[in-house]
């Protein structure tokens, strides 16, 4: 009649450890109680990495007991009392009632929780940046003795240091991602439809790499002429042509956490032009990660990069990074000029050269890297070169 | 040096009577634009499917002017110009500055074209209830003469009702969905990894069946034991093992539009609790399709359903379905009794019988089916079996 807990990524000490950094942070803020509604901070906080967030759910942090409380949909607390660290007693399921329901939702049933562990009257922090306005209003309405403090972030930031569990975790996904590139090489070529290349992309993102399956697909991105000037689209029904161009950007995934890795693939001889870009965005991107180390800051690291492709002749307009973990980007860290962030130990980047220069061109190189004590480790390996195929 | 629009997957006329749907709406609500956020919106009303929303971005839509203006982020306009129907110069790309930027997001560059086309103090339609608390607030500080509608969801509820066109492409994506689940059958079995056998799967997905390929790779959930409880979870670690049971869920997908389909997998002879839950759902969801009429309301067919299997000695938690198209779950009508919404043909539905019966026991059918002039057409067709393997 009951489901037994499952295997965990991470021992109970890691996450009484995160546990710990977020309620010192909520007490800096002076608030008993924390609601936590983001997705990946909820994966952060229990290991949970089922997809129910379309639907209401909240994760209740209190400074009066060491064990967060999950409140989420009756359906889905099955697979909280599964894959987290929990109490199942803490896990709460919502009824179905709430569900499509145009008077009341989920989230009057994480108020009332807030209710039942007496918190109504306190200090509490929301997520507003990931609430809706709806919702906020909510919560001002519905607890109109609690005093709201805005906690939009505070946990991404905590996130953004891993501890070496989630980097042996990063590691892994890593490998799968090289594995997506390497598999794509191996099978793009003329006459092939993109969809054909996908599937065997996707399948290989799926088995994994050293035994460790991918635990889920990441986002895919695979952008052929006449799109390489594109870099968010999946991929289109056409077959992929002699003298044409890919810029492929892909995830490996284990246990929630993501490596990224982005290469360009020419069929046939690359252009000049192409040629050019690529050896100024490998000159680049060495340079770059020659500037990481502890004490420098992720605006060093982009003005790096940037007045070296400069010396080429190219400039690239968007940002050369940004922090990575849970769930592909994290909203702290950027690597782009006057960004101030601190580079510390066993922080995470997707060094994300991609540079769509003119709408009808682009070129897309990137890596994962973690600070080390002294400089960058590379996670991702794929051969570091314009594939021409 | 510039992009060129793509196929599309409807022709502008199209576009337009959607268009003309939503004007009619802005109409009745007494507002001269509508600021439409919510990026399965955005994909009905220009055939933008890049994976863009993750940042700020939002297509304007005024009385005035025939075509939407849709503002997003630089990297992203020439996906814009290369998938929708929309003239280039309405399409309006951010610079990269606001990302990242703790100051000012995209959001201010959607609020500067709502000025710069004259509709700073006229009525505005905004998507409240996908919008931040915080990027509200910013509507409102920064257009303090406009007078601010609440719009949530009204594009959603004239998506219910599909053309001739999107009925097309959902009947494109439901054989990819029954490709998906034809070739887990093929596949599934003891000894197998569940990682390959997903490898499998989305590979199928992604070829997509009678040479259309899918064209994204939706939601898939792979349940075994002892997860037959749960709903929401991708795959895991294990290797399949004898006398266990799979849920599957999945969907294929055709240019933004989802057709889903579930089904359950016997390793070895079912239970008899097993065997009797799966006659009385097929009773049931035979029972509902019959139920399915222009005029009889979503809550009929719940009814119906639930009526039926109480009588074979089971009843059902979670509604039984709810309205689908864009990017799967549409936040519309429900499959729930009590639901008033009435049926009209060319509406398509997920009929959903998962039944999570218990913490460790649970099975899964399901359809997706339109309405049509006289009753219900079934566009998904694997088995409606419960495979035994």
């Amino acid at each position: 009649m009951t489901i037994s807990r499952g295997p965990q990524a991470f021992p109970r000490t890691e996450y009484l450890r995160r546990l710990a950094a977020v309620k010192l942070e909520m007490g800096h803020r002076g608030i008993d109680a924390l609601v936590v509604n983001n997705p990946r901070n909820i994966t952060y906080l229990t290991g949970y990495t089922a997809r129910s967030a379309y639907v209401p759910q909240a994760l209740l942090v209190s400074m009066h007991k060491e064990e967060p409380t999950f409140v989420l949909r009756l359906m889905d607390a099955p697979a909280a009392i599964h894959q987290t660290w929990l109490d199942r007693g803490n896990v709460i399921g919502y009824p179905e009632g709430l569900i499509g329901n145009s008077e009341m939702d989920g989230f009057d049933a994480v108020i009332d929780s807030i209710c039942e562990l007496g918190l109504a009257d306190r200090g509490l922090g929301l997520e507003f940046g990931d609430l809706s306005m709806r919702t906020a209003e909510k919560f001002k309405s519905r607890l109109p003795k609690a005093s709201l403090v805005d906690f939009t972030n505070a946990v991404a930031w905590i996130r953004t240091v891993k501890s070496d569990f989630e980097i042996s975790i990063m590691r892994e996904a890593a490998a799968i991602a090289d594995a997506g590139i390497i598999r794509a090489a191996e099978v793009i070529a003329p006459g092939m439809r993109e969809a054909d290349v996908m599937a065997e992309i996707t399948a290989t993102l799926a088995r994994g790499a050293n035994g460790k399956p991918g635990t889920d697909i990441a986002n895919v991105f695979f952008c052929s002429s006449p799109r390489i000037g594109t870099c968010h689209i999946r991929w289109s029904d056409d077959i992929i042509r002699p003298d044409s161009q890919i810029n492929l950007e892909l995830g490996g995934v284990r246990h929630g956490y993501v490596a990224a890795i982005m290469r360009t693939f020419s069929l046939g001889a690359p252009s000049d032009r192409l040629r050019r870009l690529h050896e100024a965005e490998l000159a680049g991107l060495e340079v770059a990660l020659g500037t990481v180390r502890p004490g420098a800051t992720c605006g060093d690291v982009a003005k790096a990069f940037n007045r070296t492709i400069e010396r080429h002749g190219f400039t690239k307009e968007s940002r050369c990074g940004y922090a990575i973990g849970i769930d592909w980007t994290e909203p702290t860290a950027s690597l782009r000029e006057g960004d101030m962030t601190e580079l510390k130990p066993n922080m995470t980047f997707h060094l994300m050269l991609g540079n769509w220069i003119d709408e009808d061109f682009g070129y897309v190189v990137s890596e994962t890297f973690r600070v080390t004590s002294s400089g960058a480790e590379v996670l991702t390996s794929a051969p570091r070169k314009l594939f021409e195929l």
